[in-house]
């Protein structure tokens, strides 16, 4: 990043309630107190690294008001409410720089289908493809080769980014954050199986992702067989995920890279799955459940519950039998000797 | 989706034999029958959801011959042989409409290299890329921001998805059809170890996918290290599955998503894996064997069989280990009970 | 591919030390001694295939020069000090042809942003986007559909494969080679729970994927929290893997498809992980440790050690534990019978 910040830039941006020391060095760069060099900005960002501000060669430290001590020479305290919220009003400003709002309009490359309708506000990249009949919302930005299929709908303030794919029909709603790669609306995988082949079974339903929602690079969604699959407010959902059709997930979940969520299944709101995990399909995850990296679930969990391991099973159980299989050697000649061998 | 049949459009449709009672809505929906509101067609697929026929809101409803009840006011029963057939055809109606058979021709954005052949029913959507050499067949369909390398050679009636890479000199039969984002004919992950760096053991075969095969978004498919990747007849792939060089997947198989298959491993005709299951190298995967989800297979499975598990083990012997680990801290005490603890 | 090489033509490209028998086929193949049918070039890479060289049916065969043995009518043996080695050369002419070096220059049909600099001698292909302030160095290779965020940096001889995505302020070093669909700079996963809401954490630090990485198609590699992403030199990146914000890949690793490595995780060099595995965020596995594929790696790995399984412990007690797994029928026949059932 070309981050450029002077000290009395900063003051404003963090809040500071006070100061300590001087500095004449410029901000080129953030870091955490141990790794940091001057010209960078570092955080005490958790009481148990402390000890670590003493010696840091950060040139600007953001420290807590009650914060005990005296800066190096050609170092700056600042004295902030609370370092982490201070840091991350740092990051919106750099974000700011690194993603600036773009131009409204549609690039001269991009290829825009008869009757679809794009509001005046948003931004066409370059080598976009707008199909027949779609229509893209005020201030969405498709960044450059994103293609939105006939009659697909987007709402007020979404981004898409490169090599993105939304689907005939699908709907996005406002505010949602698409990265590269991501496929809105594959068929979802049905066949039946006749005479010795696999027939297709027309996959005519749609996807829906509702407000705030976010879903990283390369995940796929599938179109439901009929009707909808459907991604709910807020929902945060990683790279390389796999939603199969006709899945449903609440509001406000977390999805971790790599999981894959089988047709049909149910997550309530609220649920967080650790990455590369898994769920079976015609299953319901209630509300505020949670699991573990990895786990695979396998039947219905009831809200609340934490589970791991696969199949899944209480997270404090599957510890539990963890320990007790790596006990077994021990096990093994325990009954070895009982029995007199 | 835009969909709209009125009652007398869908008997035809559905081949009804006969109906019961009327209804002036146009059916502008699926649904199943719990979840279904005036205007929309419902079915009943399954026997046992028999009771919720009475209680449905579906404006049509799809039965048995043998159906036995009366529809509610505005509502109309068409009797058909197979309601779950006669849905299909109704999906296949709506499918045409979804997915119109697009013009022949190349759109003016597109980029094709000398020499390629590209059959006059064909249709070469905007910002498609054909490279030197390559062969597109009679009415397949690039759709958008697809690229074809050089000397790649593409059947009839095939259809690629927006952002489908076709890497040089691989192959597509007919009627294959790849989702957003495929990759075919990345290079093998093949290093050789020489004084301390991985240096590169050129991969220069290719991949060759017969007909009737289905690719799931993003998945991955790389080209041999000399001779072919292969992908059979009929087989069907989800999203995000991955398929290393060398593979050769036979007939009619079906792969579910989030799937890795590693390098010169052999699945025979009508293999069946699991989601997230994976295949080590080099074994051999028997005729009509099967693997539930997340499987690990590390060594040859015979035809015919159903193995789960990591490492993969015979599917009843696999559940009855799990049955026995969760009882394993109830063995613990009847072994400290045994030694008089 | 279109190969085509005359037995003469091979000689020096092998460095034939000697020769039996004469074959009037031109080369069109290469095969395995077993698979090899006339035309093609075989070659004894390991000296248990030995018996299978009589009965080839290969036109000409590489063989060790103490290779004791006459070719049968029509074939030609070539004698060479290595015939792996060898091999690799002929398939080292192929690749030549299969990706013959594109002539430098800018496609009428790409996007340049204002001040991105492009080398003279680079290659950027058919729609391709290089967004403001980005850098292209020599001979480096935009194939198609390429996107280059702003100000991101790519140095010399790199090749970037069709739907490459490399976000904004990325830097890739010398002879960085990117499969299609890879994408670079995507958002870190990271939000705060604030209010029933996750709230986003701005992701303004970036990647730098240093000399000699290849990294396979779709893979994903997410821009860090701040500071920088790490892949170092040498280390090479199979198809489908995730790299979340924050991680340090050390120099000459090997990460095969779908693993999947979390935040802030530190991977020493010369580090192996097999296919699937998962290393969680915030641990470090040592310099020359090791994975099993689909290993769970939850805690740090001391250096050169072995590891797999889930949570992951080292190879030869996983192994141990799994045998033992197996026998839990018999174990709880055993404690029955000690109890008098």
């Amino acid at each position: 990043m070309q981050v450029a910040f002077t000290p009395a830039e900063l003051i404003p941006i963090v809040g500071a309630t006070g100061t300590r020391g001087a500095t004449s060095a410029a901000i080129t760069g953030l870091a955490s107190l141990e790794n940091a060099v001057p010209g960078d900005l570092a955080f005490l960002g958790n009481a148990k690294y402390r000890s670590q501000v003493a010696m840091t060669r950060a040139s600007v430290v953001l420290l807590p008001k009650d914060f005990d001590g005296a800066p190096s020479d050609n170092q700056l305290y600042l004295l902030v409410d609370n370092p982490s919220v201070a840091l991350a009003q740092v990051c919106a400003r750099i974000e700011q720089k690194l993603w600036p709002k773009p131009s409204p309009g549609i690039h001269a490359s991009a290829v825009i289908g008869a009757g679809a309708q794009v509001a005046a506000t948003a931004t066409i990249g370059p080598l976009c493809v707008i199909e027949a009949g779609a229509v893209v919302g005020e201030r969405t930005h498709l960044q450059a080769n994103v293609f939105v299929g006939q009659n697909a709908k987007i709402g007020d303030d979404c981004w898409l980014m490169p090599g993105v794919c939304l689907s005939a029909e699908c709907i996005l709603q406002n505010r949602v954050r698409l990265h590269a790669g991501v496929v809105v609306g594959s068929d979802g995988f049905g066949y039946e199986f006749v005479a010795g082949r696999h027939e297709k079974v027309p996959q005519v339903g749609n996807v829906l992702i509702e407000d705030d929602v976010e879903i990283g690079a390369n995940s796929t969604l599938d179109r439901a067989r009929f009707s909808r699959t459907v991604i709910g407010t807020g929902t945060k959902i990683d790279n390389l995920v796999q939603i199969a059709h006709n899945v449903i997930v609440g509001k406000h979940c977390i999805l971790c890279a790599q999981v894959g969520i089988s047709g049909s299944a149910v997550l309530e709101d609220y649920v967080i799955l650790g990455g590369q995990a898994g769920v079976a399909g015609h299953i319901t995850v209630g509300k505020g459940a949670k699991s573990g990296g990895r786990a695979g679930i396998t039947s219905d969990v009831e809200p609340g519950k934490f589970v791991n391991g696969y199949p899944a099973i209480p997270y404090m159980l599957e510890r539990r039998l963890q320990v007790l299989q790596r006990r077994l050697p021990e096990l093994f000649k325990r009954v070895d000797s009982l029995e007199g061998k």
